[in-house]
């Protein structure tokens, strides 16, 4: 085996942070401006109005200078009062620990058993929200796109199942991996507060996290009792109002962000989701051809964003990370929780061209020899089959 | 009057954010790595290890992607329990914010008064607590260097005070705008939490924020009875043991914060602090030629890192403002609270140089004269006067 | 004298290279393109249209990559033959290098001897015109804009002289140092071959120059005998009718030409040169106040792109440029050939505020105190004053 | 066939201009710094040394600031006469486009025929310098890496062959796009005169070009009678002992040189040609596999800088790169002069990963397939196999 290729530029792959395109990097490294001038009101104007457009609502988003997991504590305490129950279904490590958090500031969420490859269960939720007549539950929280599996859930459906059981918890959903790659439609869907962060399908660094808020999330927060400030809605909305915010915010962030929505409404949001489809689904023909199972186990639930691969029995998954990191330049995802080192997460999300697409692939194809680990050879003509859409990329077959 | 010089380099002259150095926005616009990995590994470990030689402290400092309010908000929340009695001192503007933020998360603050002219009267503070026979008073909350108003006051007297009055609260001090700009012992002094952002002196654009901790502030944190998630100083402390984050970091400006400890540390911090005090006394030439009081009116207090500059009675300082905006192509601060239009503040904090000083002070003394505001002219070669450190910049006198 | 301020911008006050807006910047590192692509050809064609409107002629322009002196030397070998006599005006260095290299390739220049001080005197070159009967004088060459003494010339003034002599002559004219900070009409005036560069007003980094031709120098040039093959006309007219150039052109620096382009028309030439005037307008008030003399002692030649400064007799102009430099971050131009360290020069071009313009002007004036040389304070108040248009920039007077 | 993924990072795969890096990039996007001032010394004594080693020579390197083909021209008019006589070889489209030039410039250059597949045949040049009795053949200039064919000549054998004549001849090499990317030794190898460009191995922009020389070179232009003024060595070899240029350099390409040089000595010059090799057999590897030849037909002389492609007859060549372009978003190197349209070629050097290798052939891959054209598919498998060393990847077999 030759020496590693180290230079060049390095593939981050990561189910987030993603690949920041440079015209954003650019928009991040020009001077701060005064967070209390006419400039900054009308960027404020601008990406408040903006960010509306990709989580296609009416109503108002609230945007922090902190990562996701803020946001998460955001919805939480605005929205309802200590001790309340909190219904929340395990898709995975994420929806672990946003159990987690919740137990923490003092709530008592319920986390309905989930086997960490298949979606969220509309129907379990339905049924536990219709056996809690005294409507203890006050919320349901659901992760729309599972980042530690690769399992995308059905959010539609949850509302569905609620409003079905005739219960009147909020719905809260964790966007953080799927917003600006998934379809989400947070008005037509029900969604009372999503939850999202800057560095995925957003192409932005991590610093920034969102709340969309609905009206019945705006007044459950006007009568909740959990102690806020830093995430408080009502004083954000208000600074909001004035196209400013209640504290210094994440400046030079928020002129990536105008760039970012500048950036996904030019190629549309529909153009945006058909390409990450087209991603994922070439990047499981590589994982089939290599003979892997991917960890989502419900082909109607396959992420557009990461593909989660599993390593047969007896194979470690880091250590196909750590030679795809030194021989290849690449960093993949790692398992996380009960799927450590049994499985590596390929991102597939935010700015990529086909040839990054296909050099992730074939990277990994070279980092499974590197690392030793049996496999079908083909996974990367096996993907551009499928980016061809007819599984013939050529008029010569392989074989030939 | 003639037409206005819009093009160039704007200055941006505020009390925070500063501008941001070149070689610090490269090292934020450079590709966002993996926060799990090794390269992430290293530079926590650098930035954790640096942030404490700012702080002048061997014990641990927290680093929060939040504006400055969180770190406010984190202090409180760790190390402190649901009604207890905090002591604060009305330096201005931002003691004020900080008590109401104390208030709104279920905290008892006790503001004494002050004249937002002058620094905390440390007397006052050691008399208050004597009274306070029950100890109830859990902590005392000072602002070192209150933005408002361009007044400095002395931490270790305040400790000082404590002590003398056997009391055994806790000392917090706001540093949001005094970090890397003004002299600031941590550990010397006796400070259990210190709160700092990174858009002063340490000149990055706003994003992080910090919390750094005595001894005393960690035992504290260990019973105090807040709920707390996203702040919490124990998850925070193990993660960064191993050389991580509890959830995802603002990466990219931790990539600038790297080189802004490495930019400090190569100039010195006692060069940065007389750099800063030269500035402030320059300026203050300049003010006192033009005829208009500094809002700090103890010659013992100015602060070293903005001078606010009260206007006469009847002159809009916003349009003194404006003009310098629309005219001169620079940012000034705003008067805040009681001060609305009634100072303009200037910056002269993070990265400058001489002539961009004097640069900002003839700009407003020509931004005086656009807003039809009476001033004795001469104030830049009161200024030049001042940093040539004799009074008399030439040989040749000026009324020659 | 107290220690001096390092930090903060380098304030890079040169007769050119100027201060390179961010803007440009950016374009200029975003990622070199396939120089035989689509995409660059539409980029070609779009420079090469935009230059025309900076030049105002509806004539071809030449990029070259290369500096100023290559596009001399262009200028040239693509319309003269060996031997050829060519008149040249002495302003100062400038006018003598280029007089220089037409000797060293092979041509016969004549330099009319000037005093530095003055502009072109359009009427000497009549006479000497009217002297070559055989009109054996192929070329009459002028420099615009002198950037060793700031002194700028009259070209229509030269051509008329020419027309007035009913001589054949070609007429060349320097423009490195006043394209687009400058007035000059190229067709408006009559000028066969004009010279630029890309560091001066056009904002840019060097490496990019420039010629723009007549039709008349496109004809010279058919029959001109000089060898030449990267600086040919012919090829590279063929190449830019195809949207590309006869060799890899220097990519990146047109990335930036392009936003060079848009920028100065956005602003709007007029406006630009008006703000050119202004600000030398200034730069002269602080000088006599200061009590020096310009280089340029015409009144009516003032360039509005650069001031040289002469030292009293027995003053170091190098002294004051070495203080300026340590002491205030600043880079002041020097003197050139016989005015080696009796001038310093000021450059006043490109992308300036009037904050920087005056925090020059401030530092200059603090540079003379710390190099100990005599002179009467208040140069920056004058240029204040004379920004304000009124003599007056406030309501009170200076001896209040 | 589905929609094109166009976001992402454009795969720029030419052989030249390639990728710059981003520390690079941004070196040259810092501020231009004053060409006379000690800061810009310091930079060309460090530049001026350092781009020796990348060389291997002892001598001085001119820089110029100008594209590749003005260091062709210098090399010409520095050492040679009018009507002097030049020995080249036809390996392809730019020895042609050379000795047009020097045509062009006055010389009388004979160009020896080969078929555009060979490197130089020594013994021919060997052969026909026997034959010039009255050595009226004064250089020989041969392209060491003939950029439109991927074929590489053997530099040390033309010296060898010109020595075996006896034969007083200056050596000249063309370098431009094997600097830094392929061995090269000028001292040891005997080269009088080697041509450099900034875009290939030193991975900058266009813009700088170089001629390094030997003691004999030198001597050579003492005598030498054609006319140079911007081109001049002697002029700048002066300049540059007192740490200038002779006329305003390109400043900023010359800060991204430095890093350039730093980067190629950081990974080693042996390890940065491995690299190149590697990735050179893998394309081949590739090709092969896809069934089609190379424009190399000789084993012993394939580049390691670009592999030329050869279409099928009746396949467009150009029709593959418009694919390439529209739906991989990759620039491919287009076919010159009588290889127009017949092939494609591929750049693989400057900074580059594996995983942009391998993605650059899977894009090529499947480019061919939305092109129509036939081929073998297991292009990227092959070239994974020719990466690992071992023909074998991974443990199962493809046939699995």
């Amino acid at each position: 085996m030759s020496d590693s290729v180290k230079p060049g530029p390095h593939f981050l792959q990561l189910p987030g942070p993603t690949t920041t395109p440079l015209r954003m990097m650019e928009a991040i490294a020009r001077p701060t401006i005064n967070h209390r001038g006419p400039e900054f009101r009308a960027l404020t104007v601008e990406v408040l109005e903006g960010i509306r457009t990709i989580f296609k609502t009416s109503g108002p988003v609230i945007i922090y200078p902190s990562s996701g997991t803020g946001a998460w504590e955001a919805a939480l305490v605005n929205a309802l009062s200590p001790g309340d129950a909190v219904l929340m279904y395990e898709t995975g490590w994420f929806a672990t620990l946003w159990c987690r958090l919740a137990r923490k500031i003092g709530l008592e969420p319920e986390l309905l058993a989930g086997d960490w490859r298949s979606p969220v269960d509309a129907e379990a939720i339905g049924a536990r929200l219709r056996e809690d007549k005294a409507h203890r539950i006050k919320a349901v929280c659901v992760v729309h796109n599972e980042t530690s599996t690769g399992v995308t859930s059905d959010i539609a459906a949850v509302r569905r199942a609620i409003d079905a059981a005739g219960h009147p918890a909020l719905l809260m959903a964790d966007l953080v991996s799927s917003l600006a790659s998934v379809d989400y439609r947070h008005d037509e869907w029900g969604v009372d507060v999503a939850v999202g962060g800057s560095q995925k399908g957003l192409m932005l660094p991590p610093g920034l996290s969102f709340n969309a808020l609905s009206e019945k999330a705006i007044r459950a927060a006007e009568t909740s009792r959990m102690a806020r400030a830093y995430w408080d809605w009502a004083e954000m909305l208000d600074a909001n109002r004035r196209g400013f915010f209640p504290y210094t915010p994440a400046i030079n962030l928020l002129q990536g962000l105008r760039v970012a929505i500048e950036m996904l409404n030019e190629e549309g949001l529909d153009a945006v989701f058909a390409r990450h489809r087209r991603a994922a689904a070439a990047t499981r023909a590589a994982v089939a051809r290599w003979g892997f199972e991917t960890q989502c186990s419900d082909a109607t639930a396959h992420s557009p964003v990461l593909t989660a691969v599993r390593m047969p029995e007896g194979v470690s998954a880091d250590a196909v990370r750590d030679h795809a990191l030194e021989r290849c330049n690449m960093s993949l995802g790692n398992g996380l929780g009960q799927l450590d080192d049994r499985v590596f997460r390929i991102g597939h999300l935010g700015d990529f061209s086909e040839p990054l697409l296909l050099g992730t692939i074939a990277g990994i194809e070279a980092a499974l020899g590197y690392a030793g680990v049996a496999h079908r050879r083909g996974g990367t003509e096996a993907a551009i089959a499928a980016l061809s859409g007819t599984g013939m990329a050529g008029a010569a077959d392989m074989a030939a």
